[in-house]
């Protein structure tokens, strides 16, 4: 028997699964993070490596059973872990194949190709298409980009009130309550306490986190500035969507109906804020034709695009429904 | 006799000077960097008293003498210096204190109170009053500002490059020459090879070195993207100048011919590229009654305001030409 294994790998946890040439899926397994800039290179690998053996002992296999390949989806991927797994795994699979985690997305959503857009800690969004074309607008990271994403809204509102204090430009709404909110989350008690958070204190993850009270404030007390924002965020979301929208190939538009946006991370799940947002704006962009949006999530671990995808690699092809591992959350004519 | 020590401490040079209790400079004193996130607090301490010593030695005074006060202007001034300063140095100084740089510069540049605009490598702006009133705008460095700063020049630049290339936001002039200077300045072949100076090899300062080359590609190739890159600085910086004069008080104008604004670093240099897009925003800003603004650029060592301070902190009036210190660079009526 020829077994695929497919890992998705973030920063909290790892998954893994494994597949069967017919596209089966037979198990699933789970460890720690495997962020490489947290754990490094080798601390990722022996964390793949446990959810990998989690994910064969499910699926029935012995651990001793060599995977025909093991795809491996990663954000910031890391070529160099492919030596490390060769070193100390010789054993684990045959072909091991590194990708970005828009890749593993893509392939368990997609495969007449389609756009991620990923609102999480961070932001990022890539078109593939079907005839092999691709184009990817920001993905840069918090210093040179992340809109829309949940660090992005919680910098944002917080250098409004900074701003509003300072005199340097006024918000357009009362900052007062956001401040409470700030106080609250970070601890603080004054605007220069908060400089530990944004330098020698940083944490990425923790700063993102105060997004899910600007969200609560924005849809518990219906704060006026906290919807401000997310409605800024929803405009440049959309804004990333224009960015690829004329990359995308007549090929594309012949195999699909309608354009498909799968919808990563956090952020989503306040939708009932970016809908206005997202849509005016990528309706003033995408002026002209009128296309159909699909915006899906997934319901299933984009584990399974990273099997898929190394199986296409190994000249399997599997044969799944992918249309059962999302859900159309919003469709809508613009 | 009583003598009292001044420092302007920076990232790459301490500066000291000696005056004595009638305001006159004794002498001056240079030492490395002391900034206190490079070289610990202990390192500051030891390039300040190299700097002191030195400055004792020019001004004629035996190494034991000590000084009936020391004054330390410093950019995030450290109060934990002090401690380090009584135990490790007991015989320096009767009395230290520790204030911040813009309070140096303040103190040699005005006595009847003044407006320091900074533009280095990071910005700030700070209005003293002479009843003691003071407002600050901005300042929370580059994570939640430096608006206007050849850090923020740099940052601003090289996103409309990556913006414009994502197809994210089209940049209102052609990339292609900051690309050019992008690719020389930081030895990259393409945008992503931009990660590391963005991450893991960031470097405020070496970020902040391409604001040269952009006024560089301003002045000399008069390059708009450059131009206008520096414009919206110009603004910005404006923007900070009005979110502090709502607070100037009626003493200051009695006793004030016109707004006198101290404007340091290195990005006044490139005044030519600023003048227009400064006094614009400012008249739109401050509408209403006619002001006379004058800009100034400091002749001489903040590290004399700092002995000012810590003279007038031991109780000792020291008289000085404070107009001396400075020199008129532009005066305008808005």
């Amino acid at each position: 028997m020829t077994y695929y294994g497919g890992v998705e790998g973030g920063a909290t946890n790892t998954v893994a699964t494994i597949i069967n040439e017919k596209g089966e899926i037979l198990g699933y397994g789970k460890s720690a993070g495997c962020n490489t800039w947290q754990v490094g290179i080798t601390g990722a690998v022996h964390e793949i490596v446990k959810a990998v053996e989690d994910a064969k002992s499910e699926a029935g296999l012995k651990s001793d059973i060599t995977l025909t390949g093991l795809g491996i989806c990663i954000g910031g991927s890391q070529q160099a872990m492919i030596d490390v797994f060769h070193k100390e795994y010789p054993a684990l699979a045959n072909e091991i194949i590194v990708k970005d985690d828009t890749a593993g997305s893509m392939a368990t959503a997609f495969d007449q190709g389609g756009i991620v857009l990923i609102a999480g800690t961070g932001s990022n969004c890539v078109y593939n298409g079907p005839d092999g074309s691709s184009k990817r607008c920001g993905g840069w990271g918090n210093f040179m980009g992340d809109e829309g994403s949940a660090w992005w809204i919680s910098h944002r509102a917080i250098k409004y009130l900074f701003d509003d204090d300072d005199n340097l430009k006024k918000a357009p709404f009362s900052v007062e309550p956001l401040r409470a909110m700030m106080h609250g989350y970070f601890k603080v008690e004054s605007n220069t306490e908060m400089l530990n958070h944004f330098y020698t204190g940083f944490s990425k993850s923790f700063f993102a986190g105060f997004c899910k009270e600007i969200s609560h404030g924005a849809i518990q007390k219906k704060d006026q500035l906290c919807r401000h924002v997310f409605k800024e965020a929803a405009q440049v979301l959309a804004d990333h969507i224009a960015g690829v929208m004329p990359y995308i190939s007549k090929e594309y538009h012949l195999l699909n109906k309608g354009t498909g946006i799968l919808c990563i991370g956090s952020v989503w799940n306040s939708w009932e804020l970016l809908e206005d947002g997202f849509f005016s704006r990528l309706r003033e962009k995408i002026n002209g034709e009128t296309k159909s949006v699909k915006l899906l999530k997934p319901v299933i671990t984009s584990a399974v695009g990273a099997a898929i995808l190394v199986a296409k690699h190994c000249g399997s092809i599997v044969s799944m429904d992918l249309s059962k591992h999302t859900k159309v959350f919003h469709q809508e004519s613009i």
